[in-house]
């Protein structure tokens, strides 16, 4: 088992090898190293036949380094990886295997004798069939895609923990769009050794990560699984989205990481059993880490919606409804009271209706009078009309500090509303782009089942 | 009833009358005129303040125009409408009605009261408490959002049909971001007189529209309302989003526009009965309308997945099976062949995986051999790898030129991705930024009972 301690080391090397670097950013093994270049540890190339390359002084093998390294990164056919990974014993702690080739292409025999044989090493294995790690407060970067390609998102607070690179590579597109930031992620395909236990358990202590996501295709241990999902989650919340569910999605999960996918059913119920948050797709794991990156989760199912387009209002409420959430009307009291301050024409129930009329500060009006009375709220501002401003961003930023309960928001899409969406979010208020999905986003930070 | 003819007139006034016209776009009635000023008819503003209104002769009232009017807009307070609507006997064909204060705040007695005024006027209504009509044909624009905040779509072959303006605003929004052109749109709010049915049957038969989005809350005549969804949808795809679902939905669409939303259960199962496309929720509807308005729908349940990474093949087949596709592996011809092609490592299974090795003909390659074997195609192609390339969507578009079976695409999200993203749908593919979106799209495209 990985302790946390020694996972850091991972995170953390003091020196990494990069066997297979190449000359240029064309080959992977050429924009792994060159993504390397503003690593702050020691980075040695390894390549037999140059002495140097990108101006780094270039080693025939493992062997020939002056130092043993924390880390290596292993980029060269599946083929030769056996033997690499025999030099590695006492010249390197971790080894990332990138190289494809192995049990997703039916090589099984080929997977377990580097299983065997790293084990032997005493190297501690991410992948094969892998990207590796990733480190924003350090820089550490082994993915293979070029960043002018696939742009890293900032530093920040969400950790991914996924077995595929393409589903990383996509979340990453959604976490530079959305301004969302990361503190650790790997991919670690199929995870013949380091799997998502381990990084679990890891980044349950880890303080810069509050929010986990963990896309799995298989587990090999269900019950260790469990047992560190469980652990995490008590720490903070851990977000599963499982493919490979129906036959087809089985076959072409094995295909991908030589693992069989097991069950769907049990591992979907046992998940639910321990209130381990299970989404159900890409999308919904967006809306649910852009949530919980932002804001704090809490407790209730009371849901105020304020907008300034009815029709939007009402498929809020279908959405709230589809949740579990309640739309409750407004007490007579607070109704009698809204009816003094706002004009004739307001729909004032649940939804508040501002209409088209609205000026910004009626949603502070609004909240302000109203925020005793519900646990989460979503405010639905549409740009088309000229009382939506950008002012609206500070308003609800000082509204949310004097508050602390989960707000959303939603906006239609499209340049004009592009702005307020940046204020918006910096002012730490997740924005969607339809009415379901800031319910989805709300639903993330509102849990009966969980104490906050 | 409206027949096709007289709602052609709707959307082609030869003259507009603009009740409650103002001089500046800071008020709705002075946008509204703002954007007629490029329409090709006559335009009338109607304003006893004001002599001249943007450069227009402008008249006490109604009355006072030299001519009766096809078309005239009402943007007065609610307690104005019946005597503006009592003016409108012989001087005017149609009315959209834009106030709002009548039976979605509580003032059913107005709304009886202008429904009544306006019959024995022998006026047709829009409205009241809606935005009106738009053509892009002929530059035909009603709606008070200034188009510097909400863009307007290209002209294109997508209807609109909205009780909500809200939706519709949304939806603009969608489609510029989305390159999708429109061919007419009407929000027509409490539907007092014109709704949804007289629309359908209007759209049936207009030219420019392949596809028809309808936006519910609402529906008074159930039977009619199904009659014309059906003489609509045999015509040309009918995608229908019901709103005001469960309790507080329905309590939240009674606020909108004053109508009861009925019991959606009973709405849900006719509309199934009769293979009437019904939309679960926003994004559905925006994922289905942009397929749709791309490709057209054909039969089959066949699909091949072509992905340049694994973990996004998974995902997609999972939704596959969710949305009752076949992922069936390749035939052991199919196979054979395929490994004579493609290097040992690439997963030639379906979804084909050609691995971050990808070179971007290579999707080509595996689409022509095997085309005949399946209904419709998912082309996966993030775009961090150099094997990717804008070529691809030219090479795209030659095969579904030759093949006529519909594809669609998914690629990651971000900047990077931009370029590639828009020749593909210039080249007539429609791109989802996850994969179980683009499924969903080519759920709208594959339909079994559609004859296509």
């Amino acid at each position: 088992m990985a302790t946390m301690e020694t996972l850091d080391l991972l995170f953390k090397p003091r020196s990494i090898a990069v066997i297979g670097a190449a000359h240029t950013p064309e080959k992977l093994g050429g924009t792994i190293l060159k993504n390397l270049l503003k690593y702050k540890g020691r980075v040695y190339p390894v390549n037999p036949k140059y002495d140097e390359l990108m101006g780094m002084k270039t080693y025939p093998s493992l062997s020939d380094i002056p130092e043993p390294v924390d880390l290596s990164l292993i980029a060269r056919p599946a083929s030769e990886v056996p033997e690499i990974l025999r030099e590695h014993r006492g010249r390197a702690r971790f080894a990332v295997i990138i190289s494809s080739g192995f049990a997703e292409t039916g090589h099984e025999n080929l997977q377990d004798e580097i299983k065997k044989i790293g084990n032997e090493a005493g190297v501690r294995m991410i992948g094969p069939n892998c990207m590796g790690v990733y480190n924003p407060y350090n820089r550490l970067d082994t993915f293979f895609l070029p960043p002018d390609r696939v742009r890293r998102p900032k530093r920040g607070n969400v950790a991914v923990v996924s077995q595929s690179g393409a589903f990383l590579h996509c979340l990453f597109g959604v976490m530079v769009v959305a301004n969302i930031g990361i503190s650790r992620a790997v991919t670690y395909g199929n995870a013949v050794d380091i799997d998502e236990s381990d990084l679990y358990e890891y980044l349950a202590d880890n303080p810069e990560t509050d929010v986990v996501i963990s896309y799995i295709e298989s587990v090999r241990d269900g019950r260790r699984f469990i047992e560190k999902a469980r652990l995490l989650d008590k720490k903070k919340p851990l977000l599963v989205l499982k493919s490979g569910k129906g036959s087809s999605g089985q076959a072409a999960a094995y295909s991908h990481t030589g693992r069989l996918a097991g069950r769907y059913e049990v591992f979907s119920s046992v998940l639910g059993q321990f209130g381990i948050r299970e989404m159900k797709d890409f999308d919904e794991m967006t809306d649910c880490m852009k949530a919980l990156s932002y804001q704090r989760p809490s407790r209730g199912k009371k849901i105020l919606i304020i907008t300034n387009g009815g029709g939007s209002g009402v498929l809020a409420s279908d959405e709230c409804m589809r949740q579990g959430f309640e739309v409750r009307r407004l007490s007579d009291e607070k109704m009698r009271r809204m009816k003094e301050i706002f004009p004739d024409f307001y729909v004032l129930n649940n939804p508040v209706d501002l209409t088209a009329q609205v000026e910004d500060a009626q949603y502070v009006t609004v909240l302000k009078e109203l925020k005793d009375e519900y646990d989460g709220f979503l405010i639905v501002a549409l740009t088309g009309v000229r009382g939506i401003t950008e002012n609206l961003a500070g308003m609800l930023r000082d509204f949310m500090a004097e508050v602390g309960k989960p707000i959303v928001f939603h906006t239609s899409c499209g340049c004009e509303s592009g702005r307020l969406v940046n204020l918006v979010e910096k002012a730490g208020i997740p924005v969607y782009l339809s009415p379901e999905r800031a319910v989805k986003g709300l639903k993330a930070l509102l849990r009966p089942q969980f104490a906050g």
